[in-house]
């Protein structure tokens, strides 16, 4: 795999976007990859993902966050640049269940995707050992009522002093507050339910209770309202009245860590452009 | 197909109740071809569904209620005994939209279900020339705000002129009065969306707004609740940021015709057991 | 809908292609409503779609193949233009099932896609009330060992007569010859099993014999070899032990008519580029 | 969860099946939790799966075969008899994959299924530091063409020395010979395609040669003939043009461990009962 660069790009439509944009790569000698766009015709925005070899691209690495700049500017765009040799870190979050940051852990060992994973937070100390099986390092940060502002601080420090670049709520099964959020944005979360469907607590227990057919789980960014985040993937299994609400978070386990982790793959992969309250997944 | 009679019988768990049942059946010369049971452990509750031919049965068909009913008395059942061979009648309630419509009555002429459409009931008169291609009668009643009651009361004089047995709401895109399906309590309704999200109007345009990855539709039973009465089926399809409402409207119609065929099939064959807000589907 | 221009090209992998095609289209004063691309790295081979508007446009529709030439002969590129005010002319083939020919026919008087159907044809004189019923010239030409190639001979004169350019097999039930085939290549089939699961004949009766518990129905391009043409789309649905043969047929009917109106629809829309035996579905 | 006995039995079907089966176990005192049936109409074969509390059950646990022999042998029966208090014991088959034995222990800890796993058996070495860490033996037992006979019978010493009841081939990928299968006839195996297609080697590759839209996996019991045994569970996953090989791998490993996981779960609930090269699943 040769290393890339990939642009996330949002801008005013208009013409001549995507000429311009390949030219500033094939001017600089770049082989595009990967490109692909999305034109969001009520909102007026050009939304574009493209990725190319860095080698025997003529600009260095540092010198294309400027270049890009004199084209982007002018168009009103917003844009991300990542490189595919910058290896992002990941704190994971848990609760006591261990099946989704079971399955993270497998994934990140078997390449599925590209990360470290230096710290596991949890506000709780089950999964210790978990994390000790694997060498990653546990932070116990208990959570009541009382406490929340000044640990959420100690969490902060954590995510600074380890650089961290995403958190992944793996049935975190806490609430992170909004202040949190706007001083560390990058969060994914993982819903057991069909979002909108049972938003909050207990969403099992009330499918079960709703006589749903079917369930599902949704990973999402986490926003200040709760639940209520820009979706990046969902998925959905069959029950039927013969399953009890267990059978639900069996079934359900099987796909909160499916969902989880593709949404986790799309977003390292820099294929998830965020616009309003919506999301771009360029596959 | 030999004609069969099926019982749908409900009653406080205990045991013997298999065994009782079977043995009804059996000590009248019937044959069982069908014979499933759940029991909800949490409401104590056992139910069940029989079915057998009533050809080589011993009671005539008039005397099968009461000569159960010595059984299912003193086991504080609730039971319904249906017969294959009695055709339900079913009318259709549209607005202006075709394709449930269309559907319905296409699998009813490749007998995917046995049952008589007599008449088509619609507050438009638009898809009028649908119900005289298949020689349909077609009511145009039409409602607003302030004719609803009366309105309401034509449409029961036409049920019961017709011997209707099930309304289905094929896209009716009108809330029946609570008062109306007290009088006339089987009635299955299509809701475009995947229940409990998005009750209520406009199920698409919100999905868009929320900005969902999959999207569904659900057959229920109509109650005074708004989208909110037992659930038969529901059935879900991808979609993507490419997808514009008009492509969820468009995905969508597939999925209404195929989860509310299925769900008026079910119910024509007796498969579907309704107890508290709940279904047991005996497929 | 504003009338649109779509380009698919594939060429042998190269810098530059994207700025070349994009460039051509700024150029000339077009706005780019959709772009997509794939590259098939073991191939060594670029696909793309591009659609651009008409309005605006500063080369009249004749002459954008000449001028387009002039960019995509030096890139050794093979390509199709096509304009959305054109309206394709569709015959569909049919046998004595109905299930797909009323619901092509229905998608089309919705909108789902834009097409004429003049003619349907079929081996049987069953679906000639079908026929009627939508104003559609039916031709009854029944195939047997003996008149084959003197038959087709008929079909290939009633496609010219009619300017056909797609020819879908709806459940048409008959071998096309690999001679027809090279002389109208342009042919849609619907087979009713998961390829390449169950190839050729009663691939319902197979699966159920062969015990599966998911059916399929593939959408292909017709080749000489007896279905494996290129797939443009599959779908399926799960069947248990309760599921006669039968059920399979009527389960299948509701995936066959899914999956090749959505296989026409991409065909009518230019998002299929097929190579080799495959085909890249820019959706 | 209270210990339950469950009979799984086939017999020529006839009048009466339902009542005596049920009789038995009422009058011995018996509560039944679950009773299901299916009658293939084809083969005139009645299956049955019943099961019911111990607690209160008047016949011990060595009487209920002799016992129910009364009954099941004039009716021509064929049964099992399970009791769900005797944990059964598993010997997990691995080659160099470690995402299906991973899936497998952590579901066995996490309680989805009630066994024992005291062997891991291997012909290659590299997974023996997985069963370590979980403390599990590890067998490492190497096959060639020439060793293939005398190291089955290492096998099957293993098998008989740790009472194994079922052996799951967890991606062996080797060919189990038709006489140790005859010796040892308890195995379910994973297939990485969607059976019948792409029967044997590297179906991955030539599921993206055909260019399929979905790929599968299958969970069947193995049988003499490669990949043809009876069917116990099998899911499927879309895929597109942009999936190389190594996604379909990717995607197919989530498929694999969630397909063989409910195979497993199934067998190990006595919920499957195999007939012909069918099987009936009374979930």
């Amino acid at each position: 795999m040769k290393s890339t660069a990939t642009l996330l790009i949002s801008c005013p439509d208009q013409r001549g976007l995507v000429a311009k944009i390949a030219n500033f790569i094939y001017a600089n000698g770049g082989n595009i990859i990967h490109a692909d766009q999305h034109t969001d015709a009520a909102a007026g925005l050009f939304l574009t993902r493209i990725e190319w070899q860095l080698e025997g691209f003529n600009l260095p690495k540092d010198l294309i966050e400027p270049a890009f700049n004199a084209i982007g500017q002018p168009l009103g765009a917003t844009w991300e640049l990542h490189f595919s040799n910058t290896v992002p870190r990941i704190a994971i979050w848990v609760s006591k269940q261990d099946h989704c940051l079971f399955d993270l852990i497998w994934r990140q060992r078997a390449k599925e995707f590209i990360a470290e994973i230096p710290i596991i937070i949890s506000n709780h100390p089950d999964l210790q050992g978990v994390a000790e099986q694997f060498g990653i390092e546990y932070h116990y940060i208990p959570i009541t009522k009382h406490n929340k502002l000044e640990q959420e601080i100690k969490q902060l420090e954590l995510l600074k002093k380890y650089q961290i670049d995403l958190v992944v709520l793996a049935k975190y099964m806490q609430i992170v507050s909004a202040d949190f959020i706007k001083q560390f944005p990058q969060i994914i979360n993982i819903h057991h339910s069909f979002l909108p469907a049972f938003i909050g607590a207990n969403p099992y227990h009330r499918a079960f209770e709703r006589g749903v057919k079917i369930i599902g789980a949704t990973a999402h960014y986490a926003t200040a309202d709760l639940d209520a985040g820009p979706i990046i993937e969902q998925d959905v299994v069959r029950v039927s009245h013969r399953d009890e609400v267990d059978d639900l978070v069996r079934k359900g386990k099987d796909l909160e860590r499916v969902v989880l982790a593709r949404a986790v793959r799309l977003h390292l992969q820099n294929r998830v452009l965020v616009y309003g309250n919506r999301t771009v997944v360029f596959e």
